[in-house]
């Protein structure tokens, strides 16, 4: 579990950071991070009675793309899907499995958006793919404390013994690594990319595709959107992505002599 | 899910009455009873916007006798278990499994304690085993709502499409009915008793006992709850609970006459 971080996105309440971080301690779940959160909120949550380590321990981040720059898998949780990112949506339950097996080689990020808002279209571009907790048509939208103390007994609680504490835990990991030792497939045994290499391709591109005219300055905004979100579908291994960036930044040095 | 109701047992904080009432919708329970909750607490949630049609439509009761008596299995919920009632303490993964097979033939009861107490051992004392949703043993105590969350999450939104709505969940149900129509064990086709007739046996058993002298005055309380336990423990069936009851009152009977 030390490679699991959770990143809260703006997050007003108070109440809800220390939720959160509490049902992230039930489950072993240690390490908390937070983009742009309501200054107030994070001051009092910080300082509640019983926040414990792990609020003392959660850092701040001006911007996602910072608070994320050491993951090679970044996952936003959300109630609805979106269709105009289109990302692919998985179910908590597939998602978490996913999530298990990537963290054996990298770390991962789970995002929780702001209360009111959830994640916007730009934190989404960060994401690889959505997990949706099931929920009924009725009534999708959770709230985010209990979202997260699902999120994480799903991650972290389910299927240890808890009564055995971290034993029970690690038993199911062992049990894992086990069964895909032998039948392990291509992409688990390659190391993907830290999300700062695909981070700077991004850029290198984009100041590429600038130049080149590519991108008009009007919609400047969505198309570095929808350009973070292509790069990640991409599942950059860390060998590749080394080798686009310097294709990419050879093009835009080309592109800026003959400026 | 119709089978299913949750009970909470002297809630004090509205807001935790609302957001266990939250997850409950979230994931199709929709059956809320409350036990001599704190009276302000409760009119509080009641009223509070958004809190829906399961809250409004949630009964009260003066007491959890009177709450289960129309339900053949109740569970209770612990962060820690409880020794001396010796109830099977069973982790949620496995628990859920249960309730769902016991919610096709008769009417299921999960309970949750108050905030700052849990259950007593005079609550414990009517349930059949306990149910413990598996934190870390160094954290292992819940907040109510998010408790809440995971346990309606493992009973009624795990394994359900969610995305598909009503249609995940009944496919899910069916899947079960198929499977067990033909390899249905004893004990699953059986009818359980409802608590109101358990109820009425461990009334009539308990004056039998005083007047024949096997309850000593001074430890009333604590032998009504072992019996209690005991009681529970038989997993009656209907007609075996109904010769079991004029049996009782049969001695009790012929106890009175020779007083």
């Amino acid at each position: 579990m030390t490679n699991l971080c959770v990143v809260l996105v703006r997050t007003r309440n108070p109440l809800n950071v220390g939720a959160v971080a509490r049902a992230m301690s039930n489950f072993g779940v240690m390490e908390l991070r937070a983009v742009r959160p309501y200054g107030k909120a994070w001051r009092e949550a910080k300082s509640a009675v019983g926040a414990g380590e792990l609020l003392a321990r959660a850092k701040e981040f001006a911007d996602l793309s910072e608070a994320v720059a050491d993951c090679s898998l970044v996952v936003g949780t959300t109630a609805v899907g979106n269709r105009e990112m289109k990302h692919p949506l998985r179910g908590l339950e597939e998602g978490a499995q996913l999530i298990g097996k990537r963290m054996k080689s990298g770390r991962v990020a789970v995002l929780f958006g702001s209360e009111k808002w959830g994640l916007s279209n730009e934190d989404l571009s960060y994401c690889h793919w959505l997990m949706r907790v099931p929920t009924r048509v009725e009534h999708r939208s959770m709230n985010l404390g209990q979202a997260a103390a699902v999120v994480m007994y799903e991650l972290g609680g389910r299927g240890s013994k808890g009564g055995k504490g971290s034993k029970g835990k690690e038993k199911v990991i062992d049990n894992d690594s086990l069964k895909s030792g032998a039948t392990l497939r291509k992409q688990e045994r390659e190391e993907f990319a830290e999300m700062e290499t695909v981070e700077r391709i991004g850029e290198a591109l984009l100041e590429a595709l600038r130049k080149s005219g590519y991108i008009a300055a009007r919609g400047e905004v969505k198309a570095e959107e929808k350009l973070r979100r292509m790069l990640r579908r991409f599942s950059l291994e860390v060998g590749d992505a080394e080798v686009l960036l310097g294709m990419v930044r050879k093009i835009l040095w080309k592109l800026e002599q003959d400026r």
